[in-house]
């Protein structure tokens, strides 16, 4: 395989290390539905998951597989033949396909984790790629901690599993450890001490532990990489990934200084952030490089004098790069269907007809409460209706009456789709809190509240407010959102999302107890 | 002037740069607080305004330059007498004082902004510094926009700067553009061929467009720079400035690669942070590097189990080097005085016994409503009780009546210091809605809700919740925050709070009519 010197291939992990990071599981068909976006995005590797830690992490890589057309599919092994037959055949559906298998390099994972010597690492490495190659074309190995291992030691490890059949040699900075100067010194010592290395390409995965996942991996690049793993939004364990969309618009905006090229359609990077965003209940920060909200806005009097004359002074990419097409334009109750499919399809989403039918009909129930709606708005209605988990509760009625330093009182009427109607009251410290306990005691699912947030999706007194609700139940992490103009009621259907969401993991629980026992989730990765 | 070259000064403009980004503008009593902290932590230079931008920039940075000792109090003044003398004014009461000159050199400034050719910008420069030095003895020089700027013609302004007598010089990359490789570059070509580079201090000033600010600045180390310009959390214009926590950790974690040092006692950076975050209401990110909650965080099986026979396999540096103590322990009502001063210290938190009565009165009615106190509860009781700003309006009751469908009903009762007692009642789309109404018509201040936010500050269906509320008012922008176990209550709460803000800021303005009316606020800096 030669790789194309000019363009550097974009490996997504959001499936994979993204999802590890704490509050950041997802459903397989919230994964179906990044891994499109994905696609649609101009990824060239999807890393869908690591199909050996659980029976539902093999069936969403399988379910990848099965369903996203365009980039490779990837899954995610150790190095051992168990895992490397799953990975393989959880990607076997997809046209393209790769096994990604790791194995731990650095003196401190040898010695404090595997107990390994250097000789049985070779061995292990080199008999894991081979095992592979036995079963996909396409292999990628991961020496795991690469940046703290010996580099003479690095370099034997690099050689054999080229050796071995490797195509792909991705070179992780797992801890987030290494600065540019010193990660550049490393891609050039194996380039000229590995023999083979021009035969495969080089991959990077940065963390970003000390804030220079982005630069890392761009060292890399200068350096000969020429594939960069990282996620949307930078999400991942710990401190994150590097973030795609910043790596992707260096690229770009200096492209006269890379002189590289990367397939990703710049302007689906803001809608695809905000849907993960959406999906896993993890707000952009206001300040973050090219997703934020205030990435494009220019606050300072000389800031915005200059960018009145020459929007270059201060602007090094525009909002339309990036697919930012915020409009002044306001939709209201007399908007039609043909405005807010317009308005959608500006702002970056791809909804089908189904869909469409479901927010048009959100959008007119809106419109009636609240005089216009902002691009924020439209936003929500569209990543709300693509997300809610049907079913089995619904909310028929939540009525709340409250008192400063008096009992707060909620009174919820759920109905499940088994027919049951349930009113239930109970009081709280405040409506809301009283309101979760009613619907706690209505439905017999007792959880405890991690974590609740909220806040509005465009401006005036009846904006929208977009509530998260994380909970823990059986040691189990679950999440819920909403979107409403009256925000109690938002938390209320948050809450219920989640209660919903454990009814139906609990059914598909014991629907798979007889199936075969996958690994544990104990069983994760780390690259 | 010869710089210590085994230290890099770290120069913090949270309060210039970082107070420039959008709603983060503080007021003068929020300005001191922060200046305090910054110098409990050991920065060698604060930046705490640009003096010429308005009276209110002026007086805050004067009050800093009065109030606040260790650190070099620095002002910031575009290149004219009118700015240079309004800052050198501002800081003469420090004992340690800097005034830092700009003007920008690029082409496409020098065409679009400044219609000025290249030799009336060395000029002007000059001319500027020299007016500097007549006022003090210490001056900093930023070519604006250096790293877009024409190498040679930057070599010759910095030249003509370092002879006219800048004892620091400054290079930004002020529309956050450079990356590593092209910067140390830049600098090494300084270092060659500018005559008389060695006698003054360079400076790097690094913004996180393309996500690179930290690793920008830790190569322009690299390459000869001895202080980092940075902001705490790296909020600044657009995506922000470099982070102080980040780049300090990354020079402490790597310090035998950097082989440097600076003053700051990290223990601090995690409270300084959440102050801060507090006080612009900007909440630090999940996966923020170094303070983010899930810096420390290890989710995935394999980290935890490599966690479990080994820190360091997983973790490059430990919570407790930045400050992030957070304990298991839990404090309840039967807690008395000590426990809660110790827990406070341990958090890191400096609180006179003023403050502590406050705090500890608070924590006594919270422990009525909520049996188990967290840190986090902890950690907004303080930050809360630092934050409130006094009357004139206060909350005496809020009802509440809300039922799905329906239009929701609150009565407020808000009591005014000048002894008036008004009852208001309104309606509106959910609880709060029309509790903010109630509000607005009871203190007859009518506002644009522009952000809304809410979230729990630990676990629990009793958890407090946070709550953060944005609104324009005659075209300014205020915020306001508040914390409760009734989140509407807590909403209501942070809008009022708002709204006294807005009395406040109009009986200051109505008494400031009579003064001298500083320079706009559009003379807003830029760096």
């Amino acid at each position: 395989m030669s790789p194309n010197r000019d363009r550097v291939m974009i490996f997504d992990t959001t499936l994979r290390d993204g999802e590890q990071s704490p509050g950041c599981s997802m459903t397989q068909p919230e994964k179906l539905r990044i891994a499109k976006a994905l696609a649609e995005l101009g990824v060239d590797v999807i890393e869908a998951g690591f199909p050996a830690a659980s029976r539902g992490d093999w069936e969403s890589v399988n379910a990848v597989a099965r369903e996203v057309q365009g980039p490779i599919i990837c899954g995610l092994a150790r190095c051992n033949r168990d895992d490397i037959k799953l990975a393989a055949d959880a990607v076997r559906p997809a046209s393209n396909r790769r096994v990604h298998v790791f194995l731990a390099t650095s003196a401190i994972h040898r010695e404090y984790k595997l107990n390994m010597a250097r000789d049985e690492i070779i061995r292990m490495a080199v008999e894991g790629v081979k095992a592979a190659r036995e079963l996909v074309e396409d292999v990628e190995f991961s020496p795991e901690d690469a940046s703290r291992t010996e580099l003479e030691f690095l370099a034997q490890v690099v050689e054999a599993v080229i050796d071995a059949g490797a195509t792909t040699v991705n070179i992780p900075d797992t801890v987030g450890y290494t600065v540019p100067d010193e990660f550049a010194e490393l891609f050039r010592y194996l380039r000229k001490n590995v023999r083979g290395i021009d035969k495969v390409r080089l991959s990077v995965h940065c963390h970003d532990d000390l804030g220079m996942a982005v630069a890392n991996s761009l060292t890399a690049v200068v350096a000969g990489a020429r594939q960069i793993e990282c996620t949307i939004n930078g999400i991942g364990e710990r401190a994150g990934n590097c973030s795609l969309e910043e790596v992707v618009m260096a690229l770009k905006t200096r492209e006269a200084f890379f002189n590289l090229e990367t397939r990703i359609k710049t302007n689906k990077l803001y809608p695809t952030s905000r849907m993960l965003a959406n999906i896993v209940a993890m707000p952009i920060p206001r300040n973050k490089a090219v997703v934020g909200e205030n990435a494009f806005a220019h606050e300072s009097g000389i800031h915005q004098h200059g960018m009145l004359k020459h929007h270059s002074t201060y602007e090094i990419m525009r909002p339309q790069d990036v697919g930012l097409t915020r409009s002044s334009l306001v939709l209201g109750k007399h908007s039609g269907r043909h405005a807010l499919k317009e308005r959608i399809k500006e702002l970056g989403f791809v909804v089908d007809d189904l869909e469409f039918a479901r927010v048009f009909e959100e959008f007119k129930a809106l419109a009636d409460k609240k005089k216009e709606l902002f691009d924020g708005d439209i936003e929500a209605l569209v990543l709300q209706a693509e997300n809610s988990a049907a079913g089995p509760w619904s909310l028929k009625n939540l009525r709340t009456v409250a008192e400063s330093d008096q009992v707060a009182q909620a009174t919820v009427q759920l109905q499940h789709s088994d027919g049951r109607l349930v009113e239930q009251r109970a009081s709280g410290d405040g409506p809301v809190d009283a309101a979760f306990t009613a619907i706690e005691q209505a439905t017999g699912i007792d959880v405890t509240l991690q974590k609740f947030e909220l806040r509005s999706v465009s401006v005036g007194e009846d904006a929208q407010g977009e509530a998260l609700v994380y909970v823990e139940y059986n040691k189990r992490s679950y999440r819920g959102s909403s979107v409403s103009t009256n925000i109690v009621e938002s938390a209320a259907e948050a809450f219920l999302e989640v209660i919903n969401r454990i009814e139906l993991a609990q059914a598909s629980l014991a629907k798979s107890q007889d199936e075969r026992t996958g690994a544990a989730r104990t069983a994760q990765a780390a690259v």
